[in-house]
């Protein structure tokens, strides 16, 4: 669907061109202005052919890498494992390469779907069954192309199989980097929209991929120097850390009386987008939801600006004499001097391009500001739900439960965050520019200028409507303020004077109450609309915002996060299953209790008692850890001296 | 700003059917069509010469009548007093004669920005600052006009002074009743939008004017018959009922079970619109609203109607093969018979008439229906603010207190009521008419007649797509049931499978996620505009409510409503202050304490509690009540036996 849109007919387009270039001004093509079609010496063909191959070598001997240690007693070579591309349960580490490949990802797919010359090198892909065809098999391309890139980050083995991960995530992102790197130095221009629409709309490409080839070499060399098992210890210690926090006795509050305004404001603004940190860190998830959702409305703020803006300068530029005369002819004149109705409409043509261009700019800055707060509302609701208080997120009192939607609810959430602030961001630039054309064709200019005088005309003619509201409404507040309320606490006296006035007024009350209809109309489009890209506020109001379908999908997919990543659960097994520290797999599950559960009620709570009572003691001496392990840890333990 | 929308000039409008009647036609008007111009014996001039004057005498002398009685005592006439219009804080009681007037006075201001003639018969109204002026002082007038017809209702004199309240209300609405139905006998059709728009937009005005020509007669009739102060004695009788139906025990819970499936759907519909009585009755101000919005929302819908289906149906009777013809002539074929073409054409714009009636009467039932709807609201917020349960409401503990925006919000309540509900009436309109003719033209005439099958060519190039996403929704729910889920509560298993289909499906959910932001926007355009009309709804999500206008005015009314109104209070003040029965001043403010304010905390609370005591076992012995009055009361009590 978003094909048809996007990629109109070309030669539709071509026709069009002829109309506003050709029919002024004659079959003149400026020297500048011709493209010459270019095909790189790595064309994308070659690329995929080559690529796809390597991709999956990698993949194989990656998966022959994983497990082999484990069946390894029975059989020499094992089976290949299950790759795991990336721990979406994770609580923190670095989200560098996670980040990168689904920018990579969500890059390739929105250029596939906007970018009409994408899949050029596929015959007969143009429009037909055939077209889509192919398309539906990109979609599942494109994750596998790029899934060695994630997966060489998990390998959880020894130093030696996370050695040779980074190795092949270093070549293999080398290789897509300095392929894309190549083929746009060899031709930066395309044909399609703009000269140099192709190039703008891979920059993030690019940039994934740079982020990419820095990412694993240093990886590799942090690998080489590290002990093997320090990043689950900087794990372990974020949990420990989280814990440590909570039990320790409630800071005082700091005096904000001694701050000083501009501080104030500064820090208000500041702890809209960025609150203090207070111990929890954000999830992999919602971080890679911003990233993709920032990545692609970026290609869709990009093809809003090449689809409008060349167009239009074409058009502007070609504005002359003749055109006046035309218009003429339909009875609109501009002014008097030819010369002068052609500057007119070059320079409204102009205004129109600032306006299209603020409102972008504007959109893009709004729609980043709102995904940015997501990921503060989203910290929020989870240190609520982790401090039992779901009634204050969810405004009703839903048991924390995982079912089957939840969790296919938490399966497409990131893709669902994308793809809502693409259509979020449309919805915003057209608002904002209606709102920008407004206020220049119907404020800025006629004061500059003179010309649509629609405002001043409509005012002269019923100014005495908008004197007479403005009257009833200050003779309104004023009448309750110093006639009808007396006393403290206010009581209402005079109610004869008041029904009346209630009652004489209830006409003009009618006027108003239709400005006010508007206002809410206004208000709640705005709102609606700046608002529409976040998927943790609902669109509709308290009772009914189960009924909106992104709301209820941030829901479930919250509920999910709540229960799977609590830290105080996490660091509670960490200290009672010391053993542990070392395997990869704390994240197959939680079982702090026989998995028979014949334990009797009253021996439960007492061993979790007992359990929590040791949690407790060691959180607070943690020189007694190390000497907890039933085997012997690998590598020096920050906390235990050897 | 509405008479500029909904009143084009008329030449305009002239020369619109002269193009599409006369030109392919010819100049032939069928006789049928002709409207006479019609002069009333009983002109607009002289109506308003004759009933402003008499208005003024029956005002005058109202306002003689009243107060002479507490002044008489010093002198021997007194002065005038002011004319309570009516109690707007009163609970309960006939509503009918408010009601028909608001309706009235609604009606006439709706006529007079609706309808360019209704001032036709002031020179040189037509447009102009000098017209607005016009327009200005009949939202003064009017009011004033109506004024006595209210006022006659509201007379708390003795029985002689009630008479003459009724006789002069009666005589007053035959008048204008008799005087509007004169009109519209003799002269039924004008030539404004439709032949019957007039006599049409009158029919509310006229109805509300039989109402109080019978309202007035019945309550006349029933002065002289009955007690004088039976209506205060009504009124008394509600607040106990109230008090005595709170201070009872708890009904025991109807089993459910019983119940059939049928008749349990019936209960819960009409439970939506018409919840059981539970003792309190809705205060006169939501019905008041809710009868002017409807009122206004009547004229509305007739303009939409009027404006719209003439001019089509002309259209349609003026389709033939000289513009199949023309439309070929810009490329347009319809079908290879030019009488087919006629006919397919005539069709699509009966269709369109159809889709355009449709919505309306659709748009008017829901209209009606938030409007019931949002008075079964009223009254559970007024329950729960009784009870305390102010959070329960506004969803967060704000103060009920009565400040001056508060009281203003509170005034002008029911005219936005009113002017809120035009707006969302159209506002709905537009809606469904779009929704109706999308479904008429691309789905029932594609199916019925083969014609714009635009869908279906959709389909036939993307039914890939839509089945690749109905598969991959299939396999995330199943994957999600069968695989990742196990036990009970839930554990998530297979984690490293989950997280790799988690990845591999991100592009496809991608797609998935441009269908849930559409659904998100057309749910929350559907419910937004459907809800446009309630005021006691939030367009906006709960931690944004308050920037509605529309809601904070609705919030600040029911403040004010809730404090003054409550039922408790009202029964008690009644029960321990019997010799104010008879006395018209209870609503002129509630002293429960000394006015000095300076008792002692202990015996404040003392003496309340004695208070408390005292209504207690009042309204438990009823027969006690009648020996407690100061003075006796006259005319029979309906609690003590004389």
């Amino acid at each position: 669907m978003s094909t048809q849109e996007a990629s109109p007919d070309p030669e539709l387009d071509d026709l069009y061109d002829n109309w506003y270039i050709d029919e002024p001004q004659g079959p003149v093509v400026q020297p500048d202005e011709i493209i010459v079609p270019c095909l790189p010496t790595l064309s994308d063909e070659l690329y995929h052919l080559i690529m796809a191959p390597v991709s999956l070598c990698a993949l194989l001997l990656l998966s022959f890498l994983i497990r082999r240690r484990k069946l390894c007693i029975s059989c020499c070579w094992g089976v290949p494992g299950v790759l795991s591309p990336l721990n979406l349960l994770e609580a923190s580490g670095s989200s560098w390469v996670p980040c990168a490949v689904f920018g990579l990802l969500v890059s390739s797919i929105v250029r596939l779907f906007l970018d009409p010359t994408a899949m050029n090198f596929i015959p007969n892909n143009y429009g037909g069954l055939l077209g889509y065809c192919w398309k539906i098999l990109a979609l599942f391309y494109y994750p596998a192309l790029y899934y060695p890139l994630l997966a060489s980050n998990r390998l959880d083995g020894p130093r030696a199989q996370k050695t040779i991960g980074y190795s092949v995530g270093t070549i293999l992102s080398w290789m897509h980097c300095g392929a894309l790197i190549w083929q746009k130095a060899e031709c930066p221009q395309s044909q399609q929209y703009y000269r140099y629409y192709s190039l703008l709309s891979t920059l993030p490409q690019i940039f994934c991929l740079v982020v990419l080839s820095l990412m694993y070499p240093v990886l590799l060399v942090q690998q080489c120097r590290r002990s093997s098992n320090s990043k689950q210890m900087s794990n372990r210690n974020y949990y420990l850390k989280y814990l440590k926090n909570l039990l320790k006795s409630k800071r005082s509050k700091r005096s904000k009386d001694s701050v000083s305004i501009g501080s104030q404001v500064s820090l208000n603004l500041c702890s809209y987008l960025c609150p203090p940190h207070r111990g929890l860190n954000l999830p992999l998830r919602p971080i890679l939801a911003v990233t993709v959702s920032v990545l692609s409305a970026y290609q869709v703020a990009l093809l809003l600006l090449v689809g409008f803006l060349p167009t239009v300068q074409k058009i502007r530029g070609a504005i002359d004499t003749e055109l006046v005369l035309m218009i003429a002819g339909f009875g609109i004149t501009i002014d008097d001097d030819k010369q002068k109705s052609v500057e007119y409409i070059v320079y409204y043509i102009w205004a129109t391009e600032v306006c299209y261009i603020t409102a972008l700019i504007l959109s893009c800055t709004v729609t980043v500001t709102m995904l940015l707060r997501s990921l503060v509302k989203h910290r929020w609701a989870l240190q609520c739900l982790f401090a039992g208080q779901a009634s204050k997120v969810f405004l009703d009192s839903r048991p924390l439960q995982k079912t089957s939607p939840t969790l296919a609810s938490w399966m497409s959430h990131i893709s669902y965050q994308a793809s809502v602030t693409c259509i979020g961001l449309i919805l915003q630039h057209l608002l904002l520019f209606i709102f920008h054309m407004i206020v220049t064709f119907l404020i800025i200019i006629p004061i500059a200028y003179g010309k649509f005088q629609i405002l001043r005309k409509l005012l002269e003619n019923t100014w005495p409507f908008w004197l007479l509201l403005f009257l009833v409404t200050v003779v309104h507040q004023l009448c309750a303020r110093f006639l009808f309320l007396k006393g403290n606490p206010s009581q209402i006296t005079r109610r004869k004077s008041l029904f009346m006035l209630t009652y004489l007024m209830f006409p003009v009350n009618f006027l108003r109450g239709e400005l006010l209809a508007l206002a809410r109309l206004v208000v709640s489009v705005i709102f609606n609309v700046i608002h529409f890209c976040r998927l943790d506020l609902s669109l509709l109001q308290h009772s009914a915002q189960g009924w909106d379908p992104g709301y209820r999908n941030y829901c479930n997919f919250l509920i999910i996060e709540a229960t799977e990543c609590h830290p105080v659960v996490r660091a509670f097994c960490l200290l009672i299953k010391p053993n542990r520290w070392k395997q990869p797999d704390l994240e197959e599950g939680i079982h702090l209790m026989p998995a028979d559960g014949r334990l009797m009620k009253g021996a439960r709570s007492q061993l979790a008692r007992a359990r929590w009572g040791l949690a407790y003691t060691l959180i607070h001496n943690p020189s007694l850890l190390c000497h907890r392990g039933h085997k012997s840890i690998n590598g020096g333990s920050p906390t235990c001296p050897t």
